[in-house]
């Protein structure tokens, strides 16, 4: 892969080392980071050819020497995060966000394979009752349960969540579990219907009043958390106005150029701005417990299921915005 | 006053109401709001003339119907808010960001004055041994303490503070008393001079590489929590340069135009930005106590005092940058 091109290719299955386990990949999600790698944005960070992907499920196809606690057959994911345990943010507790952070699947190879080795500390066991195509949504989900869990949400809380792609729809659902209202921002009138039907509030940012909005639905109060989701500079600048007194922004949004925020008002309400970095063990095990309960609507995130050969096709509907979230059916099970 | 015009005029004075306390002001402090209002960036919200002035000490020269616990001479200050107790915020617990908040000295008749009827609601105790100059600095050092509060600093953080005029020194002073090393960064010379002589580390933002001196002073880690005090845009950019992986950022100056911020190193570092305005009881009743033991270098901070009619002229040094912190002496107990 490298400069747009995607390949599928045969190679030789090397067996697990030492503390691996030997995945036998089911199903692989694909991800708004996967576009940008393809479109070459990460070029800077990415060594090519690389086998990309990170939201995955599978099976365990063999056990490497060491390995204790899996057994072939055992269904499971990844958490795809390798840290070092001895920088400042590692030693501080944050492995999650390890200043020489190792993302699996970007820094090194990753999911879209039939057969993946992988640390075995770094796979999560699966219940025996979540399909792997639903698994194959832990890892976007343990995003949403971490932003939630990041921002202190409360039960009884009003929350809006701006920008309805996948991570915002998750957060939404993970939030609802959490006991809050949602309120969700897009621009795209499908998205929107979608997100309606799954029973929560919409408003088109491009048409609305939505400062106006949000303070009618909170009683003049304002909301108490807004998740900045949308990645667009206008959304920034509404984070502002749409928080209550000392209520919660978080940023899960990647902003690659600076943005202009109102600060007058963060100091004026004391708003409390905060950043969100995929995920802890924690929130992918809750993750897991949320999909394996049925609360994310699985269903209606997942807009389809391609053979890997059609992986090429797939990045392009989903650049072009023409679908949610698309799967790779990596082993071939689900073909027709 | 009005249009930068300040005049000082006789009147007749008016007995304390029900509930109220007349102080005989002793000092009242100048403070950035005060300039602001006689430059007229305020005339929006200030009806003029107004009695301006909120860093008040004094004594009590009358007691209103109704108010215990006070007797004539019992010096005292004056915490400057007034809210509504019935709005969102308020019921909140956060009555000094009520949505209705009347601001003493801005929104009503403040501290220049010799004989000011106040709520006794709004007079907070002195201790005998405090005198009433150092206890003009009492309102400046409250909004230090909040601002250190808010911020959850802990023993042993280094704390980086952007911008070192008053509130700044008060905010650095306030931090080593709850156990931070602190680095104020001030571009003017002889502040820099001056906050060096009181222990702190200090370095010019304009001629070193501030983010490199960071870095090292903090062993590579980043700043625990750094408070921006300057207003300044560049000031904004380096806060999210300077704090470390889940580092805290306190806006504590005002910024009336929107500010660039780099939203992809609070993502990528999980960084908190908080809002801090003015103070809570606890925090002025702090302030007093810090006063009081001799924490605060108020000699240091107190570069002038001037009897009432020269008002106009200190507010003329203050805008130049030529002075730290002016009090007027209303009493003209000082006088020569």
């Amino acid at each position: 892969m490298g400069g747009g091109r995607l390949e599928t290719v045969s190679v030789d299955v090397e067996p697990p080392g030492p503390g691996e386990l030997q995945i036998a990949v089911a199903y692989c999600g694909l991800c708004g980071t996967d576009l940008h790698i393809v479109h070459g944005n990460m070029d800077a960070r990415v060594r090519t050819p690389l086998v990309f992907g990170h939201e995955t499920s599978g099976t365990v196809a063999a056990v490497g020497a060491g390995v204790e606690g899996w057994k072939v057959g055992d269904p499971l994911t990844v958490m795809p995060l390798i840290w070092d345990g001895t920088c400042a943010a590692c030693l501080a507790g944050h492995q999650h966000i390890c200043q020489n952070l190792v993302f699996v699947g970007i820094d090194s190879p990753g999911g879209l394979q039939q057969r993946w080795n992988v640390p075995a500390s770094i796979a999560v066991p699966l219940p025996a009752g979540l399909d792997l195509r639903t698994a194959a949504l832990v890892e976007p989900a343990a995003v949403a349960v971490h932003d939630v869990r990041r921002s202190e949400l409360q039960v009884g809380d009003r929350a809006v969540v701006l920008g309805g792609g996948p991570i915002g729809v998750l957060i939404a659902a993970v939030a609802r579990e959490a006991g809050a209202h949602v309120m969700v921002a897009e621009v795209d009138a499908s998205r929107r219907s979608r997100i309606a039907e799954l029973g929560f509030e919409v408003i088109d940012p491009s048409s609305a009043d939505m400062v106006a909005e949000v303070e009618r639905w909170t009683g003049g109060v304002g909301a108490d958390v807004v998740f900045e989701v949308s990645g667009a500079a206008a959304a920034v600048r509404a984070t502002t106005a749409l928080a209550k007194v000392r209520g919660t922004i978080v940023v899960v949004a990647i902003h690659s150029a600076p943005r202009e925020i109102d600060l007058q008002r963060v100091f004026w309400r004391e708003l409390r701005l905060l950043g969100a970095r995929v995920y802890q063990r924690s929130d992918f095990e809750r993750a897991v417990e949320l999909l394996g309960r049925g609360v994310i609507p699985a269903d209606a995130l997942i807009s389809g299921v391609v053979p890997i050969e059609e992986t090429a096709s797939a990045v392009a509907d989903l650049s072009a915005g023409r679908a949610m979230k698309i799967l790779v059916d990596v082993a071939g099970e689900g073909r027709a």
